[in-house]
């Protein structure tokens, strides 16, 4: 057992405040609300979920007498990396059915849905909650990345489901593991089990949201652990004057993060995803567009600045991706590349020979990146033979390449400034942290609404809790049906039902507030230094809500 | 202008509250205390301050009736990187200076001593300090490492301080700056000017202390920093269960950084430098450690863990030390040896061809090290041709060299766990964060205290506020000459008269509490996360000391 530090005690004692609706749990009966799920997918999902399919969207009115509750037993699991709230969506639907009655159960599968499959488990007490209220981590019962896909899978699933006799399960997790709770949930029906399945959009990435789903948990704690460092770096910067700073953030396949983080510390350039594959943006583009500011700051006696980069910039770059995909593609065990590289003795003659073998755009591409980035490429694989494109240190990448582009331009009399660049790199300090109080509010109402929600009988719900720009006790709460929010993508070669991932929307209140602002940034040098997250003070600071949910939901405070 | 965060906003209401003593400023007078001064170094001392060697100690006294404060107008500097608090002592000055008397004047240096040679000055008002009270970062000035150290650079800073007719100089420094204020001091005595320096003791590298000196200012915010990230990290390696971190810390030539964030996180394995030194630990005695904790850890099913590491870990091995100096030499520009590596075509032979001019045990170390830094140690070099040592990535170096070891010892059949390391660097996060409450605090004190010794007539000071682990009002005020801390020492070749660098004391408190509990955490999982500093709650929270000054000055709250 870890040591508990002063503030990680002190937080075991915080009660986070609950949405009225949620403060009079046993006086609400559910209102289901017929939905239509007509999308473009609906040819090809309906077969997919039979049972699942007609279910409708879950709101609950106020009665005058309190409703007598079922005797029920939950299981709980927590599925994928960390979220900053994950404790406290446990703690949430623990103190719901303690409420409901004091002889409901919880259980906690270990280690993610392998727990489920294996049917290993922990009964969730309060003496065990006590140690975990409020505090980062999923480490109470632990998470895993194990996905219940196969028949088999779905029968050890089942299995124990039924060993465990569960009334309901709640499935915390992304996008992914919202999906699987969705496929579950008919399962159980098909086969005749009680068991109901509701999901918690969990995710520090912030792409798991849609029109109902205003934002998922662990993305504002992890965008505010992350801003606190790049505002330090910033006053750093300030006084020092010394430093270019390349940061990246995480976020592979959506940019949310780094967006937030940019309205949160208005840094002098930032790569958004999104927006470099809607512009086709090469390479060649991104160095040229930091070189430019580096040197216009430059001419301003400016050698410092920082610029963001999210986790996935080379993936959306289209000649990387392509380049990417030949590089996997030759690679394969069955062909006889790799054995010659390795076989070769000089870098510059493995480049020569891989580039005759790729198309002319990705060759030229190749060469352009640096050695140790080509031969991570070329060797560094995972056990499918790809690329491990998440190892690629891209913040080192583009650091490097700006560094040789200014060094050119320097040659031609073009820049005369210093280059002192320095690459940092966010990302498991964000994910663990402890909740701010949004997330530890978000969170607990979420855990109660998941409880209710199963107490109420739905099944393949997502819980979702609305108006969270407004005061916690005027939130609104609701059960939304996956299967609405799934469509059909291709994933890994193969045609899959989904839930769409979100990503930033470049037409959208929130890039549309940044593009506004990022000219003012790249050279007035208006940083910010939103500083450590705060528990106790005025609520202007404690209670604040990110930046992107104020935008999207057209909020003043 | 910056933009200001609600935080920033809200902390520059923040009042530091004040030491008893200091809030009844105009009733204190001067009580000298003769200081004896007879080190081991005196006989070449003395003749270097023949005005200011019998500078007495200068504590204080209150008295009924308020004194009649003599009309001032004082300078300020900030010399070399940024520690949070700076701006809090120029507003403890500036408040200080006011309560004296409102038409008393306070100039600022900008951009550190330079400012002081070249007469570069802003004048300190209530407007321009509103933005910056209780900020971080040394923005409101500018710092700079410029020295004073020619006779040109001497008559420069004379000239200034008479142009500006000051009756004192703040200088706000590490362990060089406030040896160049004993200077100044006695140069200004020389020469018959009026005015006195007084310096103020700041480093977040914690080596500027003494028996006298409890703390230099910056290091509780730094470590606080440093110890807030590497509790996330813990945490979620607690979940995620995935990860070696190596994590690299700031402190090149002390490793109290390192020693106070073990204290307040408890990783499995820590680096100090001092102890390294000692022990005369060659990088394979290091190598071989960490491995057989990974390798241990392995048996109890555990792939994870975290190992702190002091920046300066490379200097204190004695092998790599050694061989630093012959490269240094080596590599010189006179020599042929650089041409001749720069027209080798591969690496190896580059290798072979510098090994041959080395020692064997030099040549045996630079055979060992990975071949990246191989690199960056024949070719990074500084203008005068020296190893760039605080850019060398230490920590990846060392999870490089382990990542070796644990293959072997796999080869052999001896480890046969996941080795997934990650490298990480907090370093300039820390320096310019927003000051805790103590930093505010201790700061604010420093710069009253700055004031009313010149208001005292003292010279050659450094200010002194001790009882640090009692309340603040029971705080305790003196100015103790600069002079009784130096020693002589070889600086770059030279003997020099420097304050003698405090480094982590293998007997001390510090040292011995680490050294009882590190073993329990290399395989216990006693990971602890102070989570981010706290500006409002309960006082153990909010007011919190380093341990390091805890257990030094044996308290026990």
């Amino acid at each position: 057992m870890a040591s508990l530090s002063s503030l990680q005690r002190y937080r075991l004692t915080y009660k986070p405040k609950l949405p009225s609706d949620l403060q009079k749990l046993l006086f609400l009966v559910p209102e289901p609300i017929k939905a239509t799920h007509a999308n473009e997918h609906s040819k090809e999902l309906l077969p997919l979920f039979p049972h699942t399919s007609q279910q409708p969207t879950i709101k609950f009115k106020l009665v005058d007498r309190p409703v007598t509750p079922k005797l029920l037993k939950l299981g709980v699991v927590l599925s994928g990396g960390q979220a900053a709230g994950g404790h406290n969506v446990i703690s949430g639907i623990f103190d719901a059915l303690k409420k409901f009655n004091p002889n409901n159960k919880l259980i906690g599968f270990l280690d993610g849905p392998n727990g489920i499959i294996k049917n290993q488990t922990i009964e969730i007490t309060e003496e065990l909650l006590s140690l975990y209220r409020n505090q980062g981590g999923f480490d109470i019962i632990g998470s895993g990345r194990t996905k219940i896909e196969t028949p088999e899978q779905f029968i050890d699933a089942e299995n124990t489901i039924k060993n465990l006799d569960l009334d309901g399960l709640v499935v915390i997790g992304g996008d992914d593991s919202n999906t699987n709770a969705a496929f579950l949930a008919e399962y159980f029906l098909e086969k005749g089990l009680k068991t109901k399945v509701i999901g918690v959009p969990k995710t520090i990435d912030g792409d798991l949201k849609n029109e109902l789903i205003e934002t998922s948990f662990g993305f504002d704690t992890a965008c505010k652990i992350y801003s606190e460092n790049i505002g330090n770096i910033h006053k750093d910067m300030l006084s020092a004057k010394k430093y270019y700073y390349f940061i990246k953030l995480m976020g592979r396949s959506a940019s949310h993060i780094t967006l937030e983080c940019a309205l949160q510390t208005h840094p002098n350039l930032t790569l958004i995803g999104e927006e470099i594959l809607d512009k086709k943006l090469s390479l060649d583009d991104i160095i040229k567009e930091i070189a430019d500011m580096v040197v216009m700051r430059a001419e301003k006696g400016k050698n410092y600045g920082t610029i963001l980069i999210c986790e996935g910039v080379i993936e959306f770059i289209p000649e990387i991706r392509q380049m990417i995909l030949e590089l996997n593609s030759l690679l394969a065990a069955d062909k006889p590349h790799l054995a010659k590289l390795e076989n070769t003795l000089l870098h510059k003659d493995k480049v020569e020979y891989i580039c005759k073998q790729m198309s002319s755009t990705s060759s030229e591409s190749f060469r352009k990146i640096p050695q140790y980035i080509q031969e991570q490429l070329l060797f560094d694989r995972d056990p499918h033979g790809n690329v491990q494109v998440s190892k690629i240190e891209t913040e080192r990448m583009i650091l490097n390449l700006v560094e040789e582009e200014l060094k050119k331009r320097k040659k031609h009399g073009k820049y005369s400034g210093k280059f002192a660049p320095q690459p940092l790199f966010y990302g498991y300090e964000g994910r663990s942290g402890l909740p701010s109080n949004f997330d530890s509010q978000y969170c607990y109402a979420l855990g109660h609404l998941a409880a209710l929600l199963i107490q109420s009988g739905a099944t393949g719900c997502m819980c979702c809790i609305g108006q969270l720009t407004k005061p916690v006790e005027e939130w609104t709460i609701a059960g939304i049906p996956i299967y609405g929010m799934l469509h059909m993508e291709i994933r890994e070669g193969k045609k899959k039902a989904v839930i769409q991932r979100s990503l930033v929307d470049l037409n959208g209140a929130v890039f549309t507030a940044f593009a506004v602002m990022r000219e003012t940034w790249k050279f007035s040098d208006d940083f910010c230094c939103p500083g450590p997250i705060q528990f106790e003070g005025p609520a202007e600071i404690t209670e604040s809500i990110p930046m992107t949910l104020r935008l999207e939901r057209k909020c003043d405070r």
